[in-house]
């Protein structure tokens, strides 16, 4: 048995990890912690737990958490991170970090789009980026795991296959993104109560979202080139899911037979989690929530391109692919407790 | 043309208010105010406003407001009303009153079930209780309005014609509340989060609620003896509406042709805003949403009563009905705004 | 491997049937059917199934069913049960049957309320009411089980106590039940279009629900004399989940000690799936939605008692407690995928 | 007093539009009619308006309609709008419809995308496109006015300005819409059962959506070349409201004076209900919900911009557009009934 820890378990990533790990039959909860708050059981925290584990959750105390894992999920804000980070590593607890402090390599990039300094440089260039379907291999050496964000795994996955095989004008791609709330975490902000989200919808962050620079970094390392593309969140009135609608313009489509249908089901062909839709189907939030799939539609008509890609933005974009990341680090099977 | 105030008009019943007020011909809003925040224009806390109204909202200047009101809306939390009460009153200014500072007869029966000390206990006398069905008369002179809460808005008026009439035995009344999220005013709190609101519902202040005491006052004023209904409330994942679903053992039901709702469709017989369905057919939310009606429907089957009724939380069961009892106090007609 | 048949399996309780079942590690899904439609796959029918399941569900076809399975689930409209069920059960299948058909004893109450003929009056008698907290000792033998309706499930856990240990007036008990929408099944209704049912609420069928006699019959049972419980059921807008909040007169209440949490802790010690509350606290859906739990609070007062349960209306009110049952029946841990 | 009609009143937008002609002190409602249905009061078609009109309504009678009304609303579904026309015509009624049959001038194109022959295409050069913002002049002395589409309503509001002032390359135009439900109709469809839209969203009819045709129209006239837009529609689970998220290129950005903002206001000045939102503002569905109001906010950076438009697809895309072509027509105040 694994003993796992998880820091930061009050929020929602916190929560979800939980519950798919109470249901992993390889691995042992040991530890959990949340920030700012006196020690209650887990069962206080969410009723809905109570009966299924009986663990004491208080301030997070690093020492404590070495002690009783072997590995700990990291499901903190950012900048809480990266003050943890360091002790956990030199003690040999590999890490699967679900904020944001690990993602961007170019150190700068991070300060300026969230608006601190960065604490752990040093860390940085050894944090492999936990997206298994392009990192299988990294990944199951890594100590130290940037999982990524929700945006940049829904939009990388679907726009992995045309910018890797240059099928798409990387110049071109919009990407429009709609996201259910726990998107945004548990945050107390007037923003986020239930009757400013009900019957609404909005864009926010309009093109100066801080996961743009997440979904560039990847994109041009797939493209060998930079990319800058556009970006615009929407706050959709629903607890979980997100899909995202992402147009561009196609290129050297003549190359590859089938489509761009035919190149995405090649590219992923052995992928457990990814489920491409026959011509004319696109997916909806429903048919992945609650699970670890990408749902992928694509549209191609002249030169345009239409790709929708739907997820689960707390389990494939944050909670679930954490532990599918886990699974391959430590050789599970790599759908365990996943499906 | 009227002048009157909205003090305290960030929160919902304030918005309302405005809302209402801006198609009303004989009214003009001359002030408003909220609490604990920097000036700023309506349409700046409110977008929806923008181009409709041109007027700065600061911290409430009680002098400011009486040398530019007749008549003053207080959209305030409780124990914010008796604070500047004194001085509108002093200074001849009317009062309508949204909080429930001025509802409870008996200040102790307030600092019980409110948990502060009352400030104002002189004035509480003088208070009309803002019923127009039930107090049209009294309300039309009056100088200081008590606008009922919203659970007992609703409960009274489907009460009333059954306890007034002695065909209700008081002691069995069991009030089944269920009000959408605005009912609770806009708080930061991690309860009202769109994602902990949503998709749930759950009782809170199980027959403990502060607004047992104000139906107790009124139904044991219309018996002629002590009213102790049971009473809990529950949480729906809906902005504005609220239905009751009300229990009693029925008495001298023999005594009225007709039944329930015959005797209902007879009390009620001249109420623009009162609507008794008949046999078999029972209010629904949507039907009076956005409206100042109150819907109600009746089963009755050998001793066993059963009221359903139905109400905006933010209209009949506050700004509508605030804005109903100013159009009583100055001769307006009395459906002014409100059809 | 115990090979398993959903016979209906278009429908929510199907579908849900089929996803609890993919996870159980006993049980391999061998036929499924589902009414009046050409043959597709499960895959096509629900895209969230893709990869996950390969199975052609065409009209039901009792032999091939017979072929196929040792157990059938039958997640059907009432009457479309029963007229299967007599061959299914002659070839030895052993039935759980989600349907209203064999739930009621008494056939005229069931012709009364379901307003058709029942057309097996046979094998009433045989069938047993599937509740594992009642009746978990018949349950392991039975041929056919009449798995328990959602509201019935509700009422009765959180009634059972209190009724079986004389600790209620029978004639006082009154079930205020609030219900997500799936609970009516997936009919194409104008009343069940999103926008009637979104930012509505309504109470429906008021006393007149064809779960009442059920509710009855079962606590008729238990106090051994004859129960007539009054009962409202509302329509929520969420899709999952019900809340009862139900009320009745204490009665012998000295005799137990730690009142009634004392005594429902105590009645429910060992069912892995009944979590009473402490006192104060009550459930909410949400802490319940996507498990077999029902979550019980209390509050007493004097003479008067309120019982508030919590249960997801597709799991233990329908889908996860047919699981339970299959699990009694075969052996298998009794939490088997449902914890 | 004009006599008005309004034929097709049992879906969403004959409601709308009774509820907002009921606040019009210009106008009566003489004629009321359904299709396919017995002759029902519009209280028992329709309880919230229970008091407040006293008409019946009956399958629609030409002859009868002609006979009361001076003014016809055709809030029909497309084709049944054609069958009617010519003879309300003749008989010099003015009719505005709000179906789609009269909008496209380009009968080949209709037959097209809506999959039916037209039968009346003698009256299409006639039509008058209701979208006063561009016609005004035009709709003062209009006898036939095809009200615009929902969809159209929003992204020709939203994109006017940029494509008549040539600030927008035409050929990169990107509409991305989210719509709430009402916008599809009042139809029996599996897909808009509250349990399939809530907690989802999806696209649908992936650029091919009948509005494309006419938001090319509008745009191809202002541009004086042929447009051809990308477009695909979502739907949110919400009832009333839609955003648009609008992408293409910059042209001859210099020209203009405080960039597309200042453009855009200019080219609004005069309008009662456009509100073009200051740098870094954009707009929400809420704020113009139950409004005749477009709110349109806009990014711009190098050649990029994005313009994000909010209506109510019920109010600006339908039913209150409506009403202001009908002010105009008559000469009353253009936001009567409106603001």
């Amino acid at each position: 048995m694994l003993n796992v820890g998880v820091i930061g378990s009050s929020g929602y990533t916190g929560e979800k990890l939980i519950e798919i790990l109470l249901g992993h039959p390889e691995v042992r909860i040991t530890y959990v912690s949340r920030k700012n708050a006196s020690a209650a059981s887990i069962a206080e925290i969410f009723p809905k737990f109570k009966t299924r584990i009986d663990l004491v959750c208080g301030p997070t105390d690093v020492k404590s958490a070495i002690g009783k894992c072997d590995l700990a999920f990291l499901a903190l804000p950012h900048t809480a991170s990266m003050e943890i980070v360091p002790e956990l590593l030199k003690a040999k607890i590999r890490v699967i970090d679900l904020s944001a402090d690990y993602r961007l390599k170019d150190a700068r990039s991070y300060e300026l789009f969230y608006g601190v300094k960065h604490g752990d440089k040093k860390h940085i260039k050894d944090a492999v980026y936990g997206l298994p379907e392009l990192y299988r291999n990294k990944i199951k050496d890594a100590q130290l795991i940037a999982n990524p964000g929700c945006y940049p795994s829904c939009a990388i996955l679907a726009l992995a296959p045309a910018i890797a095989l240059d099928l798409a004008d990387l110049g071109s791609v919009i990407i429009d993104a709609k996201s259910g709330v726990t998107g945004a975490g548990k945050k107390l902000n007037e923003a986020m109560l239930f009757s400013e989200i009900n019957e609404d919808c909005k864009a926010y962050k309009v093109n100066v979202h801080q996961h743009i620079p997440e979904i560039n970094q990847v994109l041009s390392a797939l493209a060998s080139k930079k990319a800058n593309v556009t970006f615009v969140p929407h706050l959709l009135p629903i607890n979980q899911g997100m899909l995202e609608t992402i147009y561009f313009s196609k290129r050297n489509s003549r190359k590859h037979s089938g489509g761009l249908i035919g190149a995405y089901k090649r590219f992923y062909k052995n992928e457990p989690f990814i489920r491409i839709k026959e011509k004319g189907q696109f997916p909806r939030i429903k048919d992945v929530c609650g699970t670890n799939f990408c749902d992928i539609g694509i549209y191609e008509e002249g030169d345009k391109a239409i790709i929708i890609a739907a997820i689960d933005n707390l389990m494939k974009g944050a909670s679930a692919s954490a532990v599918q990341n886990m699974n391959i680090m430590y050789g599970f099977s790599e759908t365990e407790a996943l499906l």
